[in-house]
Order: structure tokens, then C-alpha cells, then sequence
């Protein structure tokens, strides 16, 4: 293989095309022969360089997606103004509702038909979601005595996995009328657990998610 | 490819082969060529011609060990002596305490490096245990007063991934002390929503698979 001066430039290149292709046509529409024909002569050995299949170039192009907004959620675990409940539902809602979340859902990847997809999401969330962004907020909560937890890891799990994996639409195809009533389960399961998180303006904006992934998919 | 006059034959003679030697050296250990090299002359097209992949045969052959079980656990669902709850209590426990869980556990696939497993586990999780074992239990606990829930789907689903997918310590690979504490939280989430269920018998049974699973790794 020739040697690459810019690898970072051509990375950048790849992400560009792929991501812009998987918002116009949809993750699973789009194909490997797509993005190289929209990369100008780079050839197909150059793209399998630097990702191993069209999952590796998904997780690339939704990582590069969040990263922006990712480090604004991080900011709201060191804000002095709120306490644990609080900072909780603060980042439910700036999570849910950052506007980079309609490309992710535009993308509309089907998980179903895609294992290593799944695979990576599922342990994403319960190996960086929870013990990153929920488990300190849950014990600062225990701490200020605005959250009840024995074991806030496990329930740091429990909540990433219920809202990341079982309400997100795109992993069950589900419609906008399942997904709204998942996400009151969901309400009643952390209510029952003294976490009162979830409010109207989450469950809009669910909605209107799950409406951009039925129309994208 | 020679015809096959006894396939059902065949399929059997794989099946025993595979699940003797998952149970003996563990799924992980145990390569496509151990079991051919077991099979007195069988070819590998012969295995392949019935079965895709390892993980199809890890798959067929569980569903073989619990068929027999399953249909015991069907039984619970027709029974006229328990209602709702009580239904749904002797269902869990009934699934955790059978002996056949013991085979399960020892085969210690690592879910962590089959995302298809993985994937598999998942969909049979809300789209069989959900919707054919769960549901209608619930269903029959709102009609006889002993279950409040307004989406007994949902709720149906939100219980077998919590059950079936978190607490199982063969996708996380989780410590007894952890599973544990799983549970712990899934009972704690469990009465919050009015559902009484666990018990420290299905608690110790809990952490005894999860042993079983540790050693076979």
C-alpha cells in the first residue's frame, strides 16, 4: 500500500462522504461502492485501511457526530448549580433533545440485521454510558441525598440499558405509539424507584424521533 | 452433496456430539473441527449442510435441552390453582431452579465475542419470552386484580431483557457478588412497580449459576 502523508485528512474524507451518504439515503441503502464512488479516486484498499467494515464506519461517523455535544453532557456532571436528581434529568433532556440526535436517527441503521451494531451499542452503554455519565451523577445524588440507591452501579446499568438500548426505536423497529408508551414504563419503573426524570417535553421529543427514523428507515 | 436418507438422524447425532462437548470443554473451547473430529466420519460439509455456524449449533443445541422444560413451564401458565402474580412468581422461579439451567451455564459462551449470540439472545427475549410466556401471565394478573399495569406489553418486555439479557452474567460477565446485586436492584425496580416476585431462594439459585459459569469459562 503507498504510503499516506495525511491519514488524518483522508479519514476525515471518508467520514465526510459516509456520513453525508447515510443522512441522504440511510445507513442500510447506502453501500461500501457508494462512498468510494463519491470519493474521487481513493480506492476501496484506502477505506479498508482505516475501517474494517461498514459497522466500524457507522460507530466512526456517529462518534465524530456526538463528540461536540458528548462534551457539553459532560459539563452538566460539573455544574454547581444543581444537585444529583437534578443534573440527572438535565442530562436526560440535553441528551435527548441536542439537535445532532435527528441525524443519528435519520441514519436509521437496522440493528436487527446488523449483530455487531447491536453488540457495540449494548456494550457502549453499559461499559461507558453508565459508569461516565449516569454513576457519578448517582452518587452525587446519594451523596446530597437527592437519589436513594444501594448499589448505584447497578442501577447506573439498569437506567442506561432501559433508556438506551430498550426505548431506542431503531433497535426494535418500533412505532411512535410503542415507543411512547415504552418510554411511560419506563417513567413508572424509575418513579417506583424514587427517580422522578422523565417529563412531556422528553416524551415529545421521543416521539419526534422515532417519527424521523420510520420516515429515514 | 450424498443424500441424507435419515437427516433427522444426523441433526441428533451433531447435536449430541456439540452439547457433550460444550459441556465438557466449554462453547469457546470447543472448535467446529473437535466436534467433527468426534462424529466418526462425518464431513465437515455434512455439519455444515445442517448448520450455519457454531453459533447455530450452540442455539439448536440448547433449544434442545430446553424443550422438555419449556413445556413444564408452559403448564404454569394453564394452571387454575395460582393467579397473575403467583403465576408469574412460580414461572421465574421454576426457569431459574431447573436443573437443566446447570448445562446452560457450563457451556459459558462468550456472549462479549459473538455478536450474533448475542443479537439471538436479544430478539428471542422480546419477541418469544416476552410476548408467549410473560405477557399473558400479566395479562391475567390485571384481569384478576393480583398485576396493575397499563402496558402489559411493554411491561412484559421491559421484565424478560431485564431478567433474561442484564442479569444474566454470561453477557457481562459478571461476579457472583454482581449478579447479586442485579438482582437486588431488579427486585427492587420489580416492587416499585407493585410486583412482588423475587425471593432468596431464586437469589442463591442466582448465584449459584453464576458459579457454574465462572468455573467453565
Amino acid at each position: 500500500m503507498a504510503r499516506n502523508k495525511y491519514p488524518e485528512e483522508t479519514v476525515n474524507l471518508i467520514l465526510d462522504v459516509a456520513g453525508r451518504l447515510f443522512l441522504e439515503k440511510g445507513y442500510e441503502h447506502t453501500s461500501i461502492q457508494d462512498i468510494i464512488d463519491n470519493l474521487g479516486g481513493l480506492s476501496k484498499g484506502a477505506i479498508y485501511h482505516h475501517f474494517k467494515s461498514k459497522e466500524e464506519l457507522l460507530d466512526a461517523v456517529t462518534d465524530r457526530m456526538l463528540e461536540e455535544s458528548n462534551q457539553k453532557l459532560v459539563g452538566i456532571l460539573e455544574r454547581k448549580d444543581l444537585n444529583g436528581i437534578e443534573k440527572l434529568r438535565t442530562l436526560f433532556r440535553s441528551s435527548l433533545c441536542r439537535s445532532v440526535q435527528n441525524d443519528i436517527f435519520k441514519t436509521a441503521p437496522s440493528f436487527y440485521n446488523n449483530p455487531k451494531l447491536l453488540a457495540s451499542l449494548l456494550y457502549e452503554t453499559i461499559e461507558l454510558t453508565a459508569p461516565e455519565y449516569i454513576l457519578p451523577i448517582i452518587r452525587e445524588g446519594i451523596a446530597d441525598g437527592s437519589i436513594a440507591a444501594e448499589y448505584p452501579e447497578q442501577l447506573a446499568e439498569l437506567i442506561s440499558l432501559v433508556a438506551n438500548v430498550w426505548i431506542n426505536p431503531m433497535i426494535f423497529d418500533n412505532s411512535e405509539e410503542e415507543t411512547y408508551r415504552k418510554f411511560l414504563v419506563f417513567d413508572q419503573m424509575l418513579k417506583g424507584m424514587g427517580l422522578d426524570i422523565v417529563d412531556e417535553e422528553m416524551m415529545a421529543r421521543m416521539r419526534e424521533l422515532t417519527a424521523i427514523y420510520q420516515r429515514s428507515k
